[in-house]
């Protein structure tokens, strides 16, 4: 009988050209996993992720599922692929769900989060999962930029790939800007992202912070649909993907 | 006129063979610290360090002092180390002291942590700074074992060192073990502490989460002195310096 499992992971993003495989090119998370998941079986198998994440970008929660004709339980797939794959790949949990359960096309919405070290006291611990911005921000500036980003939007202006065809049109759920002493933490939900969309929005707010961008210029980037108008993109260390929530 | 600086410093120890310097060989913390401040000061410069990590060892605040016939402000000091020193090693402050104080010498009381991660779900992101012992451990007989190490006492079989010459007696303040979700949190405060004292001590509680070992015999281990009664030394990096206090 074919079985769907899916996997929950973590995984440090920094030596990793991001999740999707690239031929035989490339150190990446989907390319690590299937090398496992092929060698448990004996048997080429494909991974299907929720989502991609870029080069050097973090993971507490990504998922994804493959299919097997196997009598093998979850928890033995569980166990096997804790003791091969690298320690900065962690697999959290494996499940036998739904044959139609699809980790990209179930899900309903996905949380990310950026995380911005706002001070001139190194962080030696967590310095791989911070973007260092030692220079003053004007958080409250920042914060005024929220509402604008909330609900459904074309967020064209905030996508890297520029012949995108399809819909850039996305909804926003929940987005907060919290200050932890001296950290900046800003955490996305939506219905879904466009490539390099968290990054663009952080680098957008990081542009406000430094004052060369007004709060109130945010509808109107939105509404001309003109990336050029909106920040640099923020770098790549500093997103962790935290969550995709299912039916 | 000759002043004293004192730096408060937290690195992440992985890659570091240790806090002392070894002649030329060895990548080590003092090493690249005095190797930055005799650089900026163009004259070879010697710093005091409170006490010695081992090799794969943490600090979140080691602290070490130098003096230098110098009009530099501390601060000034405190930029170019930062801007000079790798990113695994951070000066959370630089002040200038008493004549007096040495990092060593002044020293009061140390603490340090064990972080033991008891679980098989892997933690990604923390993995260089805990032990991972995924088997079920008896944490109620490994906190019967903290009254026993409390107080004064001679350490001597809690040290490395055979042939140690000087006095192994030492008092232990405060000692607490934690749980906090999976990880269990060693945390112990001390006059001083002998070589590998914490992680020996560490490895004994382990030995008796694992049933190895009976709380009681703590007391007969302390008293007898003889290093081949405690347990194994736990590995370096589950070890962090937490604090040197001083006057």
């Amino acid at each position: 009988m074919i079985r769907n499992f899916k996997i929950t992971l973590a995984y440090d993003g920094t030596r990793y050209s991001g999740w999707q495989k690239q031929g035989n090119t490339g150190n990446t998370i989907q390319g690590k996993l299937e090398k496992v998941i092929s060698a448990m079986f004996g048997t080429a198998v494909e991974v299907q992720g929720s989502g991609r994440t870029d080069a050097g970008v973090h993971a507490a929660a990504q998922t994804a599922n493959f299919k097997m004709d196997t009598k093998v339980s979850a928890a033995e797939i569980c166990r096997y692929l804790r003791a091969y794959l690298p320690q900065d790949i962690g697999v959290l949990s494996v499940e036998e769900v739904d044959a139609r359960f699809h980790a990209r096309i179930s899900a309903k919405q996905k949380t990310y989060r950026y995380r911005i070290w706002n001070s001139d006291v190194p962080n030696v611990f967590e310095r791989k999962y911070l973007y260092l911005c030692p220079e003053p921000l004007d958080t409250a500036a920042m914060e005024a930029c929220v509402p604008y980003f909330l609900g459904t939007h074309d967020f064209r202006a905030f996508c890297s790939n520029p012949d995108l065809k399809k819909s850039s049109v996305r909804t926003i759920y929940e987005m907060r800007l919290e200050r932890l002493g001296p950290e900046l933490r800003l955490t996305v939900t939506g219905s879904g992202f466009l490539y390099n969309m968290v990054r663009l929005i952080a680098g957008t707010l990081l542009e406000v912070g430094r004052g060369h961008l007004r709060p109130e210029e945010i509808p109107e980037i939105l509404e001309r649909q003109d990336r050029r108008r909106a920040g640099p993109m923020a770098p790549a260390c500093g997103l962790c993907m935290m969550e995709v929530a299912y039916e």
